[in-house]
């Protein structure tokens, strides 16, 4: 197989993290050629050619397009804040290439109606960067659920929770200006919707309730300026099969810092998950003698792939960024024509399209069917 | 002061519950008068005399009614089941009779209201079974929200959880009666509120979605049944000062088994409680060096009152029946005119139509003012 | 069958404790005669009389002796400092009265051992107070060891661990002197041993290494006193069939409030357990796929006999004072005739020449059998 | 700076993990010049081929020699079997390489003090793969005692268990050989005796307790063979500063994966860990209000060096492999002559002189000084 030139547009969080992923991907699994780093774009041209040499690229450019026009690129990485992914996505399709982006979509719902558009026409492969659902974890859930071993599942309940908005004191900044969206609901709601579909589809119908913890924050000026979105979100939810569930985020909840609380109500067990112990669950069933029956706390280990390819050994822990290996795997066996466990750009428009619901059943305070967004 | 004379309607689950806090009062308080058991009533009349040995009782009788002709009886415990609790309490009030009553008030809001008419004209005391309130760990909760040790409070979620619905293989049986009540709803509802209610006042509007994790139950004729109520409840809710709040409640939860999980965040830090782990909750404070901010686990200890009349060294544990013991002192505080933390026949009634909203907003699909109710 | 009539010495916190075991064990176990609260003897006879009315005892006393002289008293509960406990036991069963004594036997192996000759000449029963034994998880834990639910047990490991003794600004008081034992030792050994016995039986050898976090304390009259024994304890130990085993002890361990962990490695699982989560225990098994072993966290519940005494629903939980109404209940089975799972004074006495035999190990630097102790 | 020329001996676990190291230390540190992967020594002629090409090294080899004379090789990491360690890493450093050498240095004592005597020959940087110790929470630990965070340290317990020898079924295999060394002291110990080096410097005495779980193993030809070593091993200690610790390893452990627990008790305060939840730690401080004093459980963050040059938000985790590109940053440091956290061979050494002193003071039964070992 011929190697997949690289190329990534953006060098900040998530940049650095697909660097990695393409630096690791075929030490961790063997089964992929490895990549050629070929092209890294970063606005700032002095810092392009810097993390170039650090990440391994052979080229750096402060002009995004000239990855486009570089025929060594079989692959762009778009990790750019949000408003920029919808023009060099579909720019990245159009000139040819496969397309890696990060969640969100698009901050605009056409945009990312656009997006997908582009992706058809180029019958190029677009995936999104969900990397929580690469936890082997997340796979070993899925694979329970499939076999029966809780029983049909009837109630979820999912919590995403961090405190990065949970100062008050903190100087008002975009993150809670209109523009940048709803708050709560595109920061976070939309992992635990990537979760949901793949443990059980997309979500049908919702209500949500959207909470200001702080009416206004204190600008640098020394005045206050009033909050334009939500940094709490509560959703009611109606999932396939007839699952009733429940979606909180809070980007204000102090305390929390990297926490997606997952509860699976099943028939005959149940399953608890949460991303701040990312290498565990826990996992309750009703075979078995009574007085055992307990919630069983099960450490990763080589038997949950893809862990065996990070370490042999159990228990020994993989990380954030290794997640991410496991999608540019996931993004390669796409792009190779295999089955691949990712989501493109039609799950991702339907999560967005979630999103967007929640957000108008806040406004208009009643239940919004997600199919008629 | 005279010690009171205690009748005792019931000998089940909590008539032991309440025998075992009128044994133990005085024992562990110190500062009231060892009450006199007087009378206890319980329809089997073999069984009221042997119960009324082993509880210290020294009256037995088969006729409730022969409580409220016992002038040796100051106080009455009601702990029949839901749908003789209107009738004992009204006659009890009406004979003159203090009265310790377990939730719910009634299975009707009628009931309810004719209750507190009866505790009105009477002018005696009447105080509910909500002995989760009385948790050392809930009163220092509340004294910590109150001193702002987490700032203002803006979010609040809760769940109450067990699995005795959980079986889809258990025969139907009357908890699955529209007749028995809405489900969780009664079953669970009440205790969050209870608590929710201890710490914040009063639910102002909620929106609900009750949901049936199983459609029928086998019978014992070997048919199936239609389930007539709802074993999971999710409620979004608004709360005194602008808190948003999340409760859910489910008795179809597999592998929970006394669950009533707390999340408070506020303005400078976070509480997590969870009652099956009643001896302990979790504190983040946003004061102190960033490094080593986290969720504490506190123990409960001799300064957290009143567990150091229960054990004067830290960390050894109460369990479910002292809490009825603490429940205890706070009726007789009110008894004899002292302030106290209990929840009487107004608060009771509050309780019970926020259930009631509930059960409305989910038939209508839409949000339901309590004060409305 | 008659009912048995108390006599207590004490009103302390281990006093309050048995009174409070005697006034609950009928109305919990409901299958032995209520017991009679007849003479309750303490020092101070103002306290005596006002503590009688609290407990529910007829008569009080200033003057222990008048409770062998008793004839309506057939049990003496003895909870006074451990100097008294000799001379007060040893009397009580020369009076012809079953004896319950708070642990330590004495301060003194002679002491002790003249208590069980004591006892033996008597013919009437004598229990100690170890009430950590009767946890309905340690029996449980107790059934599934000897089914063999983790196959052979070849490794254990105890600690226990407070912090009352952790701050060196504290003053110095009698538990630093070498008159009130060995410290670690004395306050704390002999209640992991306990649960070793009731788990496997008496250890059998032991090599202790004692150490002293504060070489001296401040002194009240402003200077400093050399600290005369050890807040810190660490023994290897051989125990029955084979078992290797660590018992650690310390009373100078901030943080910990009421830790009793136990780590039990058989064959084929594993057990956990940590008294300030004294309501469950965790058990890994190997039966069954290997993709789901894990700890399971096992909450206690009415099938954990005799948890169903106290409340009928599981994960509820029972508090420190339970477990000794559950002694309670034992040592009126010893009395009746009964089997009973209690500490006598031969076990008593064993337990007490260990930690005899771990002072001298550590004073000889080598390993002391216990048998030779 | 001039990019090091690598040569890795080995493509298994430990290959595997130096190789991801090696890839990734430049993208995730930024500042080290990107190592230049040249040459890659595998026995296996083809799968060295196939390796290389994964790993990304530019060469490969069946000859281990052949890296000594390229002179395009810098460093070389060891990572084959230990019985190869000293033979290689000795070659290396002669051949002028620096050496990075996973951990033990070698199976017999002579050996490994040849290898520092041929490191002081050469002038060239030998750094051990102890990679726990590079965990940001560790660091953290050892700025907080350095500090005083936690007063002065008086008692330390560490344990470390796994189960991979715990099923008394498995066929006997080399690990049960007297030959491959002592068991749980040669795979275990070591580990923990780095971390109390990086926290408080060197065990000073020890004495030893070693157990087999199993006398003899299933043999493949269907007999049985007695086991030559010791899978458990318990140890009390003496470290620097009058710390009283306890030492405890067991490789049949059921449950355990991945445990190094450890417990730290000062004056003031505690700290723990367990390397099962490798991205957390609890601290325990004295200082504020007792009614809130408890185990703060603390996420690793951006604010504990590195984790921020691995993901800029906290709580979301490091992985297993993330500590060993730590370590090779340290190896970098040490190379450029900069300050290094690590384990060199004079370190090593006296880790494998304290674990040669404890089996012989488990052999003689008594205290072995390790500086007399």
């Amino acid at each position: 197989m011929k190697a997949l030139g690289i190329g990534l547009i953006g060098t900040g969080y998530m940049g650095k993290c697909h660097a990695l992923a393409w630096n690791n991907v075929s030490t961790v699994f063997g089964d992929v050629a490895r990549p050629r780093l070929v092209h890294l774009a970063e606005a700032n041209g002095e810092l392009a050619v810097a993390r170039a040499k650090e990440f391994g690229f052979a080229k750096a450019t402060a002009n995004w397009r000239d990855l486009l026009a570089d025929p060594e690129v079989d692959v762009i990485s778009v990790t750019t804040p949000n408003q920029f992914h919808a023009e060099m996505a579909i720019a990245a399709l159009e000139a040819g290439k496969h397309v890696w982006c990060e969640k969100p979509m698009a901050t605009d719902l056409g945009d990312a109606e656009r997006m997908l558009a582009a992706q058809r026409a180029s019958g190029k492969v677009a995936v999104m960067g969900y990397n929580y659902i690469q936890n082997p974890v997340m796979r070993h859930i899925r694979s329970l659920i499939d076999e029966g071993a809780i029983g049909t599942v009837n109630h979820v309940r999912i919590e995403m929770d961090e405190d990065f908005m949970a100062d008050p004191q903190a100087l008002f900044y975009w993150k809670s200006e209109a523009s940048s969206g709803y708050g709560a609901l595109d920061d976070f709601a939309v992992h635990p919707l990537s979760l949901l579909w793949s443990l059980f589809g997309h979500v049908e119908a919702v209500i949500a309730s959207l909470a200001k913890p702080y009416a206004d924050r204190p600008t640098k000026e020394g005045g206050r300026r009033a909050v334009e979105n939500h940094d709490i979100a509560s959703v009611l939810m109606r999932l396939p099969g007839g699952i009733s569930g429940v979606l909180m985020a809070n980007r204000s909840a102090w305390g929390r810092k990297g926490r997606i609380a997952l509860q699976i109500y099943g028939s005959t067990g149940s399953i608890l998950y949460d991303q701040e112990r990312m290498n565990e669950f826990q996992l309750y069933k009703t075979d078995g003698r009574a007085t055992e029956q307990g919630f069983s706390t099960i450490l990763t280990a080589p038997h949950h792939k893809p862990y065996d390819r990070f370490v042999p050994a159990p228990g020994h822990g993989l990380g954030f960024n290794d997640l991410k290996v496991i999608e540019c795997r996931e993004l390669m066996a796409a792009i190779a024509g295999k089955p691949s466990r990712a989501i493109d750009f039609v799950d991702g428009l339907r999560i967005e399209k979630s999103v967007h619901a929640m957000a108008r059943s806040h406004r208009e305070q009643r239940w919004v069917e997600v199919g008629a967004g």
